[in-house]
């Protein structure tokens, strides 16, 4: 197995250039946060994923979770490494200091994640369903309930998980059935949830489930959703635990990736109802889901990039490695490793640049939760989460397309090598293909990004973003060079084409929301390339920035620069003629599904 | 499991109205091809597809074949559906009548292929391979090997391999050190063989292993190689079986996807050397390869082809009946079935278009083929061969990227059932994966294009072939209607784009080859989706003309025009972008390999 090495000098390029560190460790609430202290928390981190949870990723492959005798047994390895994390206390890292948290910021928290992620995504979604369970408990718990869960939750001691699909109740989520009914002080659920990533698992003695149910008599539909706390064991006022609840593990999902995740289906209330406990009000429980949204979806965004950078890591080291064939740029006699080949120099450029340019456009889309939550003023506040809502859906799908893509790319230049599971490239390709699935499949990722974020506001918050984007030109103007001027020229049409393609998107969401759902996802990729292409030119005005100063690593800044050009040149005009296919909407409202 | 069902009436459509049945079926020798029988045959083999090999498609993915004590046992039902498939004659199809054969043309054989592929890739390996070593012997095979040999392997009683592969000889085969050393009438070969698919099985008393080899004293490189035929049972003069040949089965690869497919290791010559008949003259080995490397990407290109239309039945049949939620298309109340989604429309609408594009296209490549043997003057024979040579990298690389992309947007049409290995799409997306890698990765291919095919005839053969496809400009322009107006001007838009950037590539190739190689890969992808356009426009001329004159199948003809302006609008800008890429080329080359 090629070992994973994080690859700290591009997270902190991208954290310092793209992300802004210095502004947000400098917001109030973010002391903590010194980028000398952040560096050091990355080091750490970037040891326990090298060391630790990497060496473990082949494992969980071919040793897949089990279900024995009703009990989920994780991989060998998997539930000491977890001790590790727990007890170097990385879970409580971005949580409320209230409850043992380390408040420090999101963008940092992602960073770290996107280590836990590359070097084991099998292992990292436990960590990932928690995050969620806290954020939901943290925003909507009643003080008891904070009490009560919070403090093992941010720990790590137990894990949280999210229960919201049923079998006839997916992306369409009002369809759910999972009944509550008040009894004494708490409710009795019933019901069966699918889907639940670490619904039950070896790595703790409790697991803290948020179920989503029906109290009796709630509308139907999303306006009559409930969330519950359900703990596998139930726990004692003393906080000690108790007698086992009501919920049973059904089956593990056999699965094409992440085979370490046990993926299962449980049963509530067999035995009469499993107790839970109302997490924030009546029928609002899709409220307290939108909470923890955001950041369940930039994660799974950066699963994507995580997985694109380990895979990467894979191809390069082999194309460095594997002798084959004389490559066209040779000099003088012998064979050379595939990695002078031109084409399999581009498919490395490719899955590089791209992997660079997502992981920008996460941490700056990160730093915006940051500036939305500690900025000084409301107004400030405000503009940055209305920024947050546009790039949420432009980092979740496009990174995790990007994940497959680049993955397939990585097997490709491996050759018949990278058919082979024990190379384990294979690994990453499958593991890669759920990120566009889960977590609201991209799809809705695009219908989220055409209504709620540029339909409804008349386009208002992606022009600013736009704007924002426009202000790069200026500087690269005034930059001497033939790569810098290339970049600007490109990223200039790109960003012409977002612009035309928003007001045609405002203009058919206002007249006819079917033919924007039908251009949705070509125009979120135009918008996501486009502002990908956007973080790069910023690396690359850095980068030469750096250059002329003569500071920083020489060899890094002129790889960037290239890295920014090659991106510019291979996806931005791509992405810019989807116009065309966004104008073609039209087509495919033509074509009746009976004609499929 | 979703059945599959040949698409038989747009396998007919592509072979009357781009290939050009009639046509072929008029040349002197493929007298046997008349449309009526064609479609008779089409017909038989959909029945042998549908109903007995694709059943098996599943048991073949999750009991892969398995070395038993040194015996490789296929999956439960295969062997049984290799002699229904010999008992039928499919067989012999295509190959010359003197030794059994039905001399049917290339392209009817290719239709054929399709739905054994489509129906069970791991399973129709073991025939396309076997198509291999037949026109091997057929073409460079002295009268004592045909006779001996071609009867049986002809009739499918046994079966043919194709040994290329060793570890350190992949993509540059000229690397292989197996020895073949003079014995009496015959040589002794010793080495080791990888990847050899089918290298072993239960399927036939027999196996014939066509072996590359070096001689003593042989030149180093390609120039060194002889072919050999090796049996794996050594065979009587009076055409009995005798003693087993020293070739043994060391291994079988664990693989990403085509599980039913034994990929074996093999060793020649543990006991002293395998007894093999050199095939052609000594040292010609790689001209005899190239002989048959015009059908055998053509048909791996087919897998592409083959496995998009299995995993769009698929998504297109599980959207019609998952029923998730309220479209925007939706009037009146009520969930509908997601096929309502205008973005799953688009989805599949992509599998289809572009699945229908290739196929045609694979199909006129074929056609090609019977042109360049049957066509009546010299000069038309010769001007379809160098339509062939173009084509055949198009088809196989741009095919078989398509094979992947199609699966994995087929998985994501499916949510997150998708992502479970029982539902079926999944397996398609991991086969699928191979058919870019092997045959020459998709790599090799754009080297060939840029080089063999376009570079080295100044571009003559490429501005021929976009002369022919420029003529559909003035039909397309007779036309009534926005539909094919709006296909007429964007496949000129990308016809122009062609021209120019083959101008480029001339002069890439002319003054540094390597820039012409960094570009070979978006050159080979914006030539292929181009010529798919073409292949679209004609039969959306073609349906419009039934429409017009109230023939045929109005939904099918309707649906075409519609499929056709749907790929016109979606893929030709971006692939006409590719210029910019093209262009780009020399920024890759200014990327050290140390920088990545």
């Amino acid at each position: 197995m090629i070992p994973y090495s994080p690859p700290l000098e591009d997270m902190q390029f991208a954290l310092e250039h793209v992300a802004g560190l210095d502004e947000i460790s400098a917001l109030p609430g973010c002391e903590a946060a010194a980028p000398d202290t952040v560096m050091a928390v990355l080091d750490e981190a970037a040891k326990l994923a090298r060391d630790v949870l990497a060496p473990l990723n082949d494992i969980g492959d071919k040793q897949p979770s089990r279900l024995e005798n009703g009990v989920v047994r994780t991989p060998p390895g998997f539930r000491q490494a977890y001790r590790t994390y727990v007890e170097g206390g990385w879970n409580s890292l971005p949580f409320e200091e209230e409850f043992g948290g380390q408040a420090l910021p999101a963008v940092v928290a992602l960073a770290v994640a996107e280590m836990w992620n590359a070097a084991n995504m099998g292992w990292a979604l436990c960590p990932l369903l928690n995050f969620g369970a806290v954020e939901a408990l943290q925003a909507h718990g009643s003080r008891e309930l904070q009490e009560r869960y919070l403090p093992k939750l941010i720990s790590g001691e137990w894990t949280g998980t999210m229960n919201l699909t049923e079998p006839q109740a997916g992306s369409d989520v009002g369809a759910l059935r999972t009944r509550a009914v008040p009894e004494g002080g708490h409710w009795k659920i019933t019901g069966q949830k699918i889907f639940i990533t670490y619904g039950d698992h070896d790595f703790t003695d409790n697991i803290i489930h948020l179920v989503l149910a029906r109290t009796p008599g709630a509308p139907s539909g999303t306006k009559g959703i409930s969330l519950f706390v359900v703990p596998k064991i139930l726990v004692n006022d003393d906080g000690s635990l108790g007698d086992r609840n009501d919920v049973r593990t059904v089956s593990l999902e056999h699965k094409l990736g992440i085979h370490a995740s046990p993926t299962a289906v449980l049963s509530y209330g067999d035995q009469g109802g499993a107790i839970g406990y109302m997490l924030g009000q009546e029928n609002r429980g899709m409220e307290c889901m939108f909470t923890m949204m955001n950041s369940a979806r930039l994660n799974v965004g950066l699963q994507g990039i995580a997985i694109s950078e380990r895979a990467y890591q894979q191809a390069r080291d082999y194309a460095k490695t594997r002798v084959q064939g004389k490559p066209m740029t040779a000099r003088g006699p012998g064979d050379l490793a595939i990695i002078h080949h031109p084409d399999v120099k581009r498919m490395l450029l490719a899955i590089k640049s791209r992997t660079e340019a997502a992981r920008a456009l996460a941490y700056f889309a990160a730093a915006s939760i940051d500036r939305a939550r500690h900025a000084e003023t409301a107004e400030a506040r405000a503009a940055a989460q209305s920024q947050v809502d546009l790039l949420i859906p432009l980092v979740k799908a496009w990174s995790t397309d990007l994940g497959v893509e680049n993955t397939s790319l990585a097997v490709q230049i491996h050759g018949g090598m990278g058919f082979i599971e024990e190379t384990g490239v294979a690994q990453h390709y499958r593991d890669a293909r759920i990120a566009p699935i889960y977590e609201g499949t991209n799809g809705i990722q695009a219908l989220d990004l055409i209504g709620r974020k540029v339909g409804r506001d008349g386009g208002a918050a992606a022009g600013r973003f736009i704007a924002l984007m426009r202000k790069l030109d200026a500087e690269l103007a005034a930059q001497p060079g033939d790569d810098l001027a290339t970049i600007r020229q490109l990223l200039g049409l790109a960003l012409d084409a977002v612009e035309q393609a928003t007001r045609s998107i405002v203009a058919f969401f206002a007249e006819d929301p079917a033919r924007a759902a039908a251009g949705s996802v070509p125009y979120l990729n135009l918008f996501a390339v486009a502002a990908g292409g956007w973080t790069l030119a910023k690396q690359a005005l850095a980068a030469q920035a750096h250059l002329a100063s003569r500071s920083g690593n020489p060899g890094f800044n002129e790889t960037k620069i290239l890295t920014a050009r090659f991106y510019a040149e291979q996806f931005l005009p791509a992405a810019a003629a989807s116009l065309t296919a966004i104008a073609g909407a039209a087509t495919i409202l033509a074509v009746d599904p009976e004609m499929l």
